[in-house]
C-alpha cells in the first residue's frame, strides 16, 4: 500500500462556470496556476491535463517547468472535444468537417502524450449523443463513435486511448453511456490500445455498482484508468470522495486490489465552492485510509461469506476493515 | 400495418400481490380464468404463459383447450425462476442444487414451448443479482449467469431463448440489467439461439432511450422479442402503454419498422387496480394508432432532419404523424 | 447515550411476498413467531405492531403474553389500511363506504393502542394517491386525506397519531409524499395530536436530506417518531441501516440530539433474503456506534464550521467522530 | 382560449455556457439581441428579464425601446442572485454582507418592476442550500431564507414576489425545493404579496405531479405565475414543452383552467443547441393545441370518471381531447 500513487484531473484546481453563474465560481485560473495549486496537495504524483491548455497561451516547456517544480508527472491528456465547435458532437457531429476537426485535435493531443510521457489520451466525448427522441439515427451515431475512436487508435498504435463513459451531461444522452455499452464498442473496434477510464461517480449515477463495473472491465482486459469522487446517484455532482458512499467506494478499491490492478487512484472532483487544495487533501486522506482498510480486510472470511451471498456477514467484515482504518 | 399482431403476457389478466396488500389486489385467478379474460380483448393473437401454470393443476390439454376457444396462440413460455426456492438466485444461486433445479425447471419449460408451438423460452432471472456492496463475487456471479443460459441454449438448439433484462426488482441490482450488458453476455455465450426480449419500460427506467436499445440489439441480430408498457422512469410501474411517454414509444416502433423487424407487439402491463380487459384494449388502441402513425410518417423528411441532428424539425414530423393518427 | 432505546416494526421479523415471489420469501410467520424472533435481538425494547394481527386469530392477551415473555413493549399500532379492501385508497377511496371502513379499522387500532399502552397510532396510507395523470381530482383527494385523519384525531384526543409519509409504493404517487406536504396537511388539520413519523429511507428516496426534514418537523413541534433503514435513493429498499449512507444517517441522529429529541430509534427494515435477527443486530450495532459517535462529536468545532458553511471542515469533524466510534 | 397570452424568459434567446463548454454554445448575445429574437416568435406577448441586463451596459430606456419595437411587455424581473458573489448563497449566505447585498440587488430589481410595469419580482435563489451532509445548520438556513424574502415583501407591499422552487442545480440541494416546502415557508412569512412561480419541469424532476402542485398552490391562493418546458424527470433539461410528457403537461393546463387561473403561459426553455426562435415557435404551437384541447375536453365525463378514480376512462377522455387538437 505504501506505493499507492495518487493523481487528479488538473481541472480540480481550476475555477468553474455554469449556466447560471456565468461569471464563474471564482477568479479564472490558468493551467499554470492550477499546477501550482496541485503541487500544494500532499501526496499527489500525477495529473491529467486538458488540451489546449486553459487560461493563456503556454508552451509545452512552460507547462513542463511548472510540473517539474511541483514534482508532478502527467498521467493523461484530455483533448477538449466538448467546447463550442463540438457542441453538436465531436466524433458524431453531423458535419464531416467537425468530425475531421475532432480527429485533428485528438491527434495533437497524441503529440502531447508523447511529449509529457503520459500513459494515455483520455477521450471524453461529452457532446456525443442526443437530447430528444427522433433527433438522430442511432445506428449512424454509434458507427461514427466507433469509427472515430478506431481510426485514432489504429493510427497511433504506440499510445493507449481511454474512453471515460458517462450517462449524461452535457449531452442529455451520451453515446458512451455505461460500462457495458463502452465495452461492446471497444470489442467491436477490436484494437488492443483502447480501454476504459472508470469514473466512480459516473458508474453510480448510472445505477451501476462501480465494483461490478470494474470487475467487468478488468475481465475484458480493458480497465486502463479510473478516478473517484461522489454524488447523490442522480447527477455528476463531483463531490469529495468518501463523503456520501464510503462503503461502495471501498468495495471498488477492493475489487481493484483483488485483481491486482495497480494503477493510479485519481480524483475527479469539482470543488465549486470549496478550497481545492483542502478538498484534494481530504479525499486523499480518505483514500489512504481505504488503502489501509484493504490491508486489514479479512479476505478469506469475506470470500467465505460471499460464497454464501451472506450480505450481512460480508458487510460486517468490510465495515470493520474500513472504519477501523479511518 | 394491417397485419401487425398483438400479444400479452398472460399475467396481465391475473390479480396481484405485493408486500403490503398481501391478500392481493383482487380474488385470485387461475391461468384458465386469465386466458378467458385475454380472449375478451380485441385483436389479441398470442400470449406468453408462465410455467408452472398458476392457480391450479392444469394439464397442457386443458390450457390448450382454453387457448383454442379464445383463438389465442402461445408466443413464449416463462419459467418461474423467481419464486420462493429461487429468491437467492436462479442461475446464480450460491447453492449448486438450486442452480440445477433452475436448469430442470427451464428444461421443462422447453417441453412446453415445443408442445404449444411457441416461439421461445423467456428467461427473466429476476432474483439473479445482489442487494448490498460486498455481498457477492461479481466475476463468479456473471459466469454463473452465462453458464446457466449457455448450457440450456446448447442443449436445446431447436429452440430460441430470450433474456428480458431489467435494472432491478425484485433483486435490488440485477445481473442482466441493461441492453448492452445483456448483449455482452450473449456475445460471450456465442450461440445463435439466444437473444433479447426488450421491454420498453425496463429500458426507460434504466435511463436508456428504448429506440436506441432496439437499434443496438437489432444490429447484433439479437432482438428476438419485445413488450411495452409505461412508467415514471424510475421504477417498473407497468402502466398502460402510451399513457406517459407516447412519443418515445412511437420512436421505438419507428426503429422496429425501419429495420423491418416484424415480430409481435406485446403488452407487459400490471393493471393492479384497473380492469384488465379495458386496460389491454386501451393499450392496443394506442398501438394501432401508432402503427397508423408509422404509415403516415414522412420518413424522407425525417431522415433529412436526422442527418442534421435537427431535433425540433424531427420532432415536428414525428408529432404530426403520431397525433394525426390518434 | 446509555439510555437510548431501540425499537422495530414487528414486520421486520415476518416473511414477505411480492408480485413475483407470490409464494413468499420464506415460510409464513404469525405475529407471535415474529415477536419471539424480535425477543432474540439484543437491546430491542419496543415494537410497532400491525393490526389486525397477522398469521392467525390471536387475542390481545396472547399477544401481550408473547411480548411479556420477550420483555418487549409496544410503541405503536399500525392499522392495515393498505390491504385488499383499501387498494383504491383508504382515507381517499372514491367509495364512501370504504372511507368509513378505514375509519372503523383505525378506531379499532385506537383501542389496541390503549390496551397495549402504546405511544401512538401509526397511519401509513400507502394506497392513498394516484397512478395516472387525470385519474383524480387533486383537491378532493387531499381534502379526504385531511378530513379522514382530522376526524380520528379529534375523536381520540387522548391518543397521538403519526403519519408516515412516503413518495410512492404501493401507490405510484402518494398523498402524504414528503415532509413538507405532510406538515402543510397537519397544520391545516390544526390539532395537537397529529404528527410525523419520519422514515430515513422515505426521506432520501424523495430527494430530501433526512436531517433537514427532521429539523423542519421538529421546528413545527411535529416529530413524533422515526425509523431507519437504507436504500439506493430511488426506491424503498429497506436495507440494513448504515449499509450505504452512514454519514447522512449519522447527521440525522445528530440533528435529533441537538434538538434534544429523545424518542426511540426504530428499525424499519425488510430483510427479504437475510436472517432477520442478524440483520436487526447488525443495525443496532451501527446505531450504538452512531450514538457513541455523537458523544465524541466536537459540537463546538462543528458549529463553527457550519457558521461558515465549510463543507470539508464540517465533514472532517463528523467523519472523525463516526468512524472513530465504529 | 383566443385570449391566452404567451411569454418567455428572455434567457430563452441568449446563448449558454456550462462547466465544459466554457466558451459557450454560441456567440454571446446581449439582452437587446435576445429581445429582438423574442420579437420574431409568433404570439409572444411578454418576457421575464434578468437584472442586471446581460451583455452590455444598457439603460432602462434602451431596453424599453427594444421591447416596444418588438411589441413585448414585461411580466417579471429576475434579479441575478446566483452569480459569482452569491455562489455560497444569497438570502442564506453565511456572510451577512452578502445577504445585505442580496437585499440591495433585489431592491433594485423592484425599481425595474415598477419602471417596466411588470407583474412581479421573480426570486430564484439557486445558490441557497447545501451540497454536503453536516455543511449547514438547517434551522438557521431556513430562517435566513424566510427572513430575506419576508423583509423584501414587507418593504415593497405594492409589488408581488414569486418564488420559483427547484429541487437542485446549481446548488446540490436547494432550500426552496418543492411546492409544499415553499408553501410552508410562504405561510410562515404570512404576507399577501409572496407567491409561487411553478415551473413544470422543476415539479416533475422533483417527483411531483405538476397538476397536483398547481392545485395545491391555488388552494393556498399562492399561484402567481408559471412556466413550462420538459425534461427526463431527473434533471432540469429545459427541453421544448410537450416533447416528452405531453399528457402531464395537458393535465397541468387543465387544472389551471378548471380553477379559472388566467395568467400567462410562459416558456422556460434552454435551447443549447437549437435555434431559439424555432424552439419557441414549436412550443407555442403545442401550447395552442393544448388550449384547443381544453376547449374540446369533455369535462363532465372526465369529472365522472375521476369521481370513480377510473384511470383508463379518464385517460381516454384526455388523450382524445389533446391528440384531436394537435
Amino acid at each position: 500500500m505504501g506505493t499507492q500513487r495518487f493523481g487528479a484531473g488538473i481541472w480540480h484546481f481550476a475555477t468553474y462556470l455554469d449556466r447560471y453563474a456565468t461569471d464563474g465560481y471564482g477568479t479564472p485560473r490558468s493551467v499554470i496556476d492550477a499546477i501550482d495549486l496541485a503541487g500544494q496537495v500532499n501526496d499527489l504524483s500525477v495529473v491529467d491535463i486538458n488540451y489546449p491548455f486553459f487560461g493563456g497561451n503556454f508552451s509545452n516547456a512552460q507547462v513542463k517547468e511548472a510540473l517539474d517544480r511541483n514534482k508532478l508527472g502527467v498521467i493523461g491528456i484530455t483533448p477538449e472535444i466538448y467546447t463550442r465547435e463540438f457542441v453538436k458532437g465531436s466524433f458524431t457531429n453531423p458535419d464531416a468537417g467537425v468530425r475531421r476537426r475532432t480527429h485533428e485535435l485528438v491527434t495533437e493531443a497524441c503529440e502531447q502524450v508523447r511529449y509529457f510521457g503520459a500513459d494515455y489520451v483520455k477521450l471524453w466525448p461529452g457532446q456525443d449523443g442526443w437530447d430528444y427522441p427522433f433527433q438522430v439515427d442511432y445506428g449512424t451515431l454509434w458507427k461514427h463513435s466507433l469509427d472515430g475512436v478506431g481510426q485514432l487508435a489504429s493510427e497511433n498504435p504506440d499510445l493507449k486511448f481511454v474512453i471515460e463513459y458517462k450517462p449524461r451531461e452535457p449531452r442529455v444522452r451520451m453515446s458512451f453511456g455505461s460500462v457495458a455499452r463502452t465495452l461492446l464498442g471497444i470489442e467491436k473496434i477490436g484494437l488492443p490500445n483502447v480501454g476504459i477510464l472508470l469514473d466512480f461517480g459516473h458508474a453510480i449515477m448510472g445505477g451501476e455498482s462501480a465494483a461490478d463495473s470494474a470487475q467487468l472491465a478488468i475481465d475484458y482486459g480493458r480497465l486502463f484508468g479510473m478516478d473517484v469522487n461522489d454524488n447523490y446517484r442522480s447527477w455528476d455532482d463531483d463531490l469529495v470522495a468518501g463523503s456520501l458512499h464510503p462503503i461502495e467506494l471501498f468495495e471498488f478499491f477492493h475489487v481493484l486490489r483483488k485483481n491486482k490492478w495497480e494503477g493510479v487512484w485519481q480524483l475527479d472532483q469539482f470543488p465549486f465552492r470549496e478550497d481545492s487544495v483542502a478538498t484534494a487533501n481530504h479525499a486523499i486522506d480518505f483514500l489512504k485510509a481505504a488503502a489501509r482498510g484493504l490491508d486489514a480486510l479479512d479476505v478469506d472470511a469475506l470470500k467465505e461469506a460471499q460464497s454464501r451471498h451472506d450480505a450481512i456477514g460480508a458487510l460486517k467484515i468490510a465495515q470493520k476493515a474500513l472504519f477501523g482504518a479511518m
